[in-house]
């Protein structure tokens, strides 16, 4: 028999790593720069706090929006750090990760044939859920000559009568680009101006350098349009606990709790404990480990730089550079490919982020420095072997 | 500004409990026989596992569909308990929940437009997940004097061209009983009859007496078109830990399991390993607590039929027994408020579960044994008190 499906559900499309993770199956000697997934360990002070709470009681199901104590302490995180003020009662859901949360705001707030704009090279998920919900994407270019940053002129022209919002993430992933305030400023003035809405992640806040980006929530008339989204997973290293949160206009709250309470019940107990961990988690445990991810992304960003013909914007957030490597002569999945065939480096393909991320690939520090190290010698490697091969004039330096 | 949302979602209905639970609000004196949350602490031997693999290594993200191990250990539990055969790799999905599972499942097989059989009294979230779908629900009564088992005739009633499945609990809550294998099998002859698909919630399997139930799936020709919806949440006590697993056909799983890349990205890893823990856990450390609960219900039944006029259809699966109160000449709802305002006991009004629960309470033995006897002394005292006010044949005794 044959079953039909949810045309809707039917027309997700499947991210395109299968080559990528067939050429990785088996080889031990790989160097991972691909994933975003940290090989660092949850610091011993939450896991010690998370333990003694693991066994403090039974690990009942909590309140749907999650915990009342979490959602207090979340409240007085955003308005100190971040200038967003909200209600725990009605303005705060805690979600299964960043990735609930998109889910739950995006399908709540989308009706079939609205349009998104989605300034690109861009996050994939953000494409998948608006494809998800029957709505249009509208890729807005972020160009490497400008640093990756949006230009409100580019944003005007994407936009139609059936615009409804913009998502973005600051600091950018796969970019690993920090927005200044001025950009998020100019980015606020053009959603009210157009009455648009903002879907905002915020997951690497705490890795941008020198400091956390603006919240664009922050600004005049902001909060009512905007949905600001954080999490645990990247700050703590508890990625695989799935904290996140979500604060957003009371009103549409009410509707997105909804869903989450149908999808989820609630989070994790577990993991909420954790997340009440996390935020005692003294600062001399934290600093020295974004201060080790920021070495090593400038580690990362230094050696790339020594290659002739490739360009690279600067990173100032995330764990990511993204490189222009078109100066090779290859596609960005044929490169990625060589790389792990001829200099056994993970690398990801520009393109996963979108057509715009063509002549790119995507490189993490999520390994340990060693390894970032050694996969960057790897990288070096590589790029002189081919370098009587280079296309003169495909890279462009931005500094 | 006002802020328009998706109808699909704004339509999904918010329970009612919220009269209940402004009742029950800051008073510390009431019996809980109301909730599925049980107050039993996980197992210690679960606990100290747990905590080993919390501290075994990073807490990264899993694969997707939940981490290859557990899917193996899932396959083979299916198999020898279940009679239930699935590639771990292509026929499972580790879920947040069996309420996760049930979401991802209805929204992949369902169109608006089209109708779902729903045996009723019913677990709520099986209607909120069709209307979240657009699609039309279909009440078929489950009669006490039935024993609170489906009747064919009854189902083939219900049927129209645009039945496309059929969604029930075995053991079912809230009504407390396990359907007969010849029941099982019944409604299996007439699933494959009229060419339907079945959505089977199995949470409460192992608190069936004397034995789990027949698994639907594991009849001829079955597999193809069952989900079996089971979980860790009830039979371990790791409610909040968050861990259920979905077993389907795996032309549909493909689509349910990119849904849920899309919300969860993974299911949480702490949550995993306290699921591989308790696949490990002794029988020792489980079957007394089983034990514990049967004998809780035996309790609480043996209590209520005491009662004059209140009727009660034997429990022998889950957390509940479903009485029929409706002698008391009170809809269910003020029934429910006068026990919390006159005799400080908690329970849900029959119409939780839809309006074929009139008359009727659901009662819980998630409190510890000592809870649930005074709970019930509260409840025979409440009884006594209106004993004159009995109206005669109202409820119905079936044993």
């Amino acid at each position: 028999m044959s079953i039909s499906v949810n045309p809707a559900v039917a027309a997700i499309p499947y991210g395109d790593r299968k080559r990528i993770m067939e050429l990785c199956r088996g080889r031990e000697d790989l160097v991972d720069l691909m994933s975003g997934n940290p090989y660092q360990q949850m610091p011993e002070w939450i896991r010690r706090r998370t333990t003694e709470l693991l066994n403090s009681g039974p690990m009942r199901y909590t309140h749907y929006w999650g915990m009342p104590e979490l959602r207090q302490r979340l409240a007085e995180k955003l308005r100190s750090e971040c200038g967003i003020s909200v209600d725990p009662e009605r303005g705060i859901l805690v979600t299964h990760g960043v990735q609930e949360a998109l889910y739950v705001v995006m399908r709540t707030l989308l009706r079939p044939g609205e349009e998104v704009l989605i300034p690109s090279p861009h996050y994939a998920n953000y494409l998948l859920n608006t494809v998800a919900c029957g709505a249009e994407p509208v890729f807005v270019p972020l160009r490497e000559t400008g640093g990756f940053l949006p230009e409100v002129d580019e944003l005007e022209a994407a936009l139609s009568g059936k615009t409804r919002l913009i998502v973005f993430s600051n600091p950018n992933n796969p970019l690993g680009v920090t927005w200044p305030d001025g950009k998020v400023e100019e980015l606020a003035d053009f959603v009210r101006k157009h009455d648009l809405l903002v879907v905002v992640d915020e997951i690497y806040r705490d890795f941008a350098a020198p400091r956390p980006p603006l919240s664009i929530a922050s600004l005049p008339g902001m909060q009512q349009r905007t949905f600001t989204l954080q999490g645990f997973s990247k700050s703590y290293f508890m990625m695989g606990m799935r904290i996140g949160y979500l604060a957003g206009p009371e009103e549409v709250m009410l509707h997105i709790k909804q869903l989450h309470y149908l999808i989820m019940l609630c989070p994790s107990r577990i993991a909420q404990y954790a997340a009440l961990a996390a935020l005692d988690c003294p600062a001399e445990c934290l600093e020295p480990m974004y201060r080790e991810y920021r070495e090593k992304l400038r580690i990362l960003y230094d050696g790339i730089m020594r290659i002739p013909g490739v360009s690279c914007v600067q990173p100032n957030g995330s764990f990511y550079v993204f490189p222009n490597f078109s100066c090779f002569g290859l596609s960005s999945m044929d490169l990625a490919a060589k790389l792990i065939e001829e200099a056994a480096v993970m690398t990801l393909p520009g393109t996963e982020f979108g057509s715009a991320g063509e002549g790119h690939l995507r490189l993490s520090v999520v390994s340990d420095r060693d390894r970032v190290e050694q996969g960057l010698e790897r990288l070096l490697r590589f790029a002189q072997g081919r370098s009587n091969q280079v296309i003169p004039g495909r890279g462009m330096r931005t500094s």
